[in-house]
């Protein structure tokens, strides 16, 4: 490790700022980018020094290891804008933790504190005009690396590359979210990588959720692969479900991502003395809860959404309308939640960072 | 499609060759490229007109969607040459075939027969100086496609890049092979990607690999997921155990890749009437037969390695060392087919096509 502090990152600015040419008010999910970004490179068993440059494509091997093999792992956080105009992240330490943790699975290097929050850190000031406040605005963050090796040769990568890219954004999901329960596909395999956040766990839910989409469905809530029976997540999201007045959300395990949204709402739920059980939820408890109106709520959590309603749920040839409740659990906890993350509300957790 | 003909395949060919560079006695597999490359992309819903170019890197967004979410996918192939100088390549529509089933299953576009075949054609006759004779020589090929949209949202790329890059090989694997078979990892879920030869699939081999090599062993067998009692595929390879006179293999599946050596070994040892029986081969089956003598050996097949002897495995913490056998499967199925490859025994089968 050759950095050891931020003066060691290498800057190369922009000369001229693309934000005015960005209209806040009208941004469709991740297309647009800051002005920089950063790149580190892990070579011969080191990595070099960090740079902050302007947003660019970059030249690439078509042998590069990541296209043919797939050592590619990434996370998904947020920074909000306060009142005072200060930047805070929202528990950057359990994404990086994450980030590490995918990357021992992926046989893919760690990367140093200093590069992934120091380097992040020093982004983020240097493209805090870019952070809006209001109307669920944030800057979602997107570290990511990738095996660059050359060779079509199918072992780990001896090269890779930390990016991270800066995207403003509103809100993820729009428009009402109807389910399908996977009673064939599944996205992830006992021993296998669900619990990294790994790009081939993703590829692998598009083709089923098209087949989804087809059908009216705007996401597929995922089964365990070898009995279809547990209910795990939904979409890219991990799930919870308010049955009566308790919400179950099925605990991580190798095919369950451990969500930084999904683990705040457990505390706040917690907190707000609503009972929580982590434990599975099985396809068949939901359909006898869905048919004695026990069953009040589904909702996906992830950071790009924060929380996600989802309006009924189809399995097999039935489909189950869920109620209109008085006191949606899952409005509740994404306001809680949103106005921690946004510094309207006091911050009881210690959760968020200042930058 | 607007390519109907070789001759819509736009050329722009090196003006200096590198092939005199190269010391073709000293590969190591998958690192040296030949003089050109094949390029296409999918844009706007059509693919567009395929470009012949120098081998060299290429410019992609940071946000491309191949290094988030995962849609690569790639096949292998080899080409021969045969005493008179003239280029094949073997069953090359079962790769075009596989290719296909891989993009739909990562919901990619569908690759049109006269760019993948049409152009892999026309590029090997332009790199055929590259294919070399003997010594198990000959011309690795490796068609990919990534997805090439940008933007960091979780859905299917707009846009797509299809490539062939072609390296002079020698031999896959060498030394001795020592497998252990996995009791907690695995690289395929049920109704996942198993069967399709997704990059994704391959990161997910490299930590159990890595676990596996420290402790002395070369590749991992994998097993079915969900139990681990049914043995599927060897490294990246599909795996045959003879137990007596009888060869195994597992059927195809959702977890098991069609692989064409797979396939075409099995032609090839009916022909030389050696019995062989597609069925799942039970992890207490093997152990039994390691046992009681009965297990004669197992072998790996895969395109870049052709045939895989394996000289032992591990279960728990059991090794069993393989007999020594006298007229090994493994080694007669093996130059039954480079023969036919290479065109020095007859293609009853009609599996070689002259390019």
């Amino acid at each position: 490790m050759e950095i050891k502090t931020l003066e060691d990152i290498k800057l190369n600015l922009t000369e001229r700022s693309k934000i005015n040419d960005i209209d806040f008010e009208n941004l469709s999910f991740g297309n647009v980018f800051t002005d920089h970004m950063l790149v580190c490179d892990f070579v011969n068993g080191q990595w070099k020094q960090p740079e902050i440059m302007p947003y660019a494509p970059f030249t690439i091997e078509p042998s590069a290891r990541v296209f043919h093999y797939g050592q590619a792992i990434f996370e998904g956080m947020k920074a909000y804008k306060d009142e005072a105009g200060d930047v805070w992240l929202f528990r950057p330490e359990q994404n990086f933790a994450r980030f590490n943790k995918s990357a021992v699975r992926l046989a893919m290097p760690e990367v140093p504190e200093e590069v992934f929050l120091g380097g992040l850190k020093k982004l983020i000031q240097i493209d805090k005009e870019w952070v809006k406040r209001g109307d669920g605005k944030s800057l979602y963050i997107r570290p990511f690396m990738i095996a660059t090796s050359s060779g079509v040769i199918a072992s780990p990568s001896n090269n890779y590359r930390f990016m991270i890219i800066l995207s403003p954004a509103k809100s993820y999901y729009s428009g009402e979210v109807k389910v399908v329960i996977a009673d064939h596909f599944s996205r992830a395999a006992n021993g296998g990588i669900g619990a990294a956040k790994a790009a081939g766990n993703y590829s692998a839910q598009f083709y089923p959720t098209k087949l989804a989409n087809e059908k009216g469905f705007q996401q597929i809530i995922w089964t365990d692969d070898a009995t279809h029976t547990k209910l795990e997540e939904a979409g890219t999201m991990n799930v919870f479900f308010r049955i009566n007045d308790t919400l179950y959300t099925a605990p991580t395990s190798e095919r369950i991502l451990d969500g930084v949204t999904r683990k705040s709402l457990i505390e706040l739920a917690k907190k707000e003395n609503i009972n929580v059980e982590v434990r599975s939820v099985l396809v068949d408890e939901l359909v006898a809860a869905a048919k004695d109106g026990s069953l009040k709520e589904i909702f996906g959590a992830g950071t790009a959404a924060v929380v996600n309603p989802i309006a009924g749920f189809a399995y097999k040839d039935e489909y189950f309308e869920l109620p209109k409740v008085e006191k949606s659990y899952a409005l509740y906890l994404k306001e809680k939640l949103t106005n921690i993350q946004n510094k309207v509300a006091d911050d009881t957790f210690n959760w968020t960072v200042k930058i």
